[in-house]
């Protein structure tokens, strides 16, 4: 008996117009739909796609719960893919849905970490949440020769000072409660003025504006910080 | 009178089911289309939209010369932001064609950076050949506290290794004719065996494969390699 195939949808940052058209096709066809949610609240990812969603369409939500210990998350991945598993085994295709892109900083790498091995897969790439901050800033991030680097804010300030030495633009992920850590950094190398914070992107919740205007020390999950560094904006 | 807006609009890395939906909106209902082609080819932005064309679209299409002198290409953008910026003063919008995402590495920063500070404008992002190739890859590139370095393969030697040094993941873009130095400094750092070859990815002509395994000394104008340094495939 043939299994079924895993297949990973990127749904872009929030705007569900972003979605690909590839990833509507498949989301339209999918018979079964899983999907990952914090404990408690509605998936961001099902409610960006929610327009493409047919009637009867089968879902799997994993609940990640709020805790932060990696045990709990991993148990909910495990717990998740078993479930997704068992869709492959009965022959039924089972699509994922991920918030971006699925394999740029995607929640689909933990399911697919469990079960890319053992069945057929396809990856529908998404539009990062990087790509849609920077149009929304109308900020041109790298050309010609310019590189850039991308870099989780929760690393330590060394690493991340080091890595930023030399690049000509940067992106911090993940921003939420490193914020006070990233701007002190930032001013500390003469860059807090470049840099632009966004947040929510593509959503009707965002906000763009100069990191030095923000008020909080804490930043919404969904916020990410550019810093073209070298070049004119 | 209320001039046009300039939109910026990315169609992805080459699969015409890659457009977002709202790229295909915007090129829909475009009364004027523009797009950068090879002097004497067909532009690849254009191919990868034609779908969506509608008859009677008026284009503008910008020939860049195939010399690689700077100054013969800044008179190409020059000329072709002049027709844009015409348009756009007699109140109708352009909808700017870009392969990938209109603000990485995409030939529409060229022309927002001549026309974005007179004239309103708009930017759809779009998936890059990253997000493409790392899907067409099945190869993960960046997850938690991972951080990726963008590298423009025509960099110096020396600066490519520095900038690769503490990376969790590369990716060389625009690898063309810099193959063989790319090659060269991935086997010098003991990174050559994880490398992967992805070229004219999510097209019909997709190619990947180890780079390892890749003969040729030139490789495609439209080729990146992707190295994950840390982590498992």
């Amino acid at each position: 008996m043939i299994t079924g195939c895993l297949i990973g949808v990127g749904v872009g940052p929030g705007d569900p117009e972003l979605l690909t058209l590839k990833a509507a096709r498949r989301i339209r066809d999918a018979r079964n739909l899983a999907f990952v949610a914090a404990s408690g609240r509605r998936s961001t990812a099902r409610e960006i796609a929610a327009a493409e969603i047919r009637p009867g369409t089968r879902e799997i939500n994993i609940a990640l719960p709020m805790d932060p210990q990696p045990e709990l998350a991993r148990a909910a991945y495990d717990e998740g893919s078993s479930r997704i598993a068992a869709e492959l085994e009965r022959g039924d295709d089972v699509v994922v849905l991920c918030e971006g892109d699925p394999l740029f900083y995607g929640s689909f790498i933990q399911i697919f970490a469990r079960l890319g091995q053992h069945y057929r897969s396809e990856i529908v790439p998404g539009v990062t949440s990087v790509s849609a901050a920077s149009a929304a800033a109308r900020l041109p991030l790298v050309w010609r020769s310019r590189s850039l680097v991308v870099l989780p804010a929760m690393l330590p300030r060394s690493l991340l000072g080091a890595r930023l030495a030399g690049a000509d633009a940067a992106v911090f992920m993940k921003v939420g409660r490193h914020l006070g850590e990233v701007r002190r950094l930032l001013d500390d190398l003469g860059l807090l003025e470049r840099a632009i914070y966004v947040e929510k992107v593509s959503t009707p919740d965002e906000r763009i504006m100069p990191l030095i205007d923000l008020e909080e020390e804490d930043a919404a999950y969904f916020s990410l910080i550019l810093v073209p560094i070298r070049g004119a904006r």
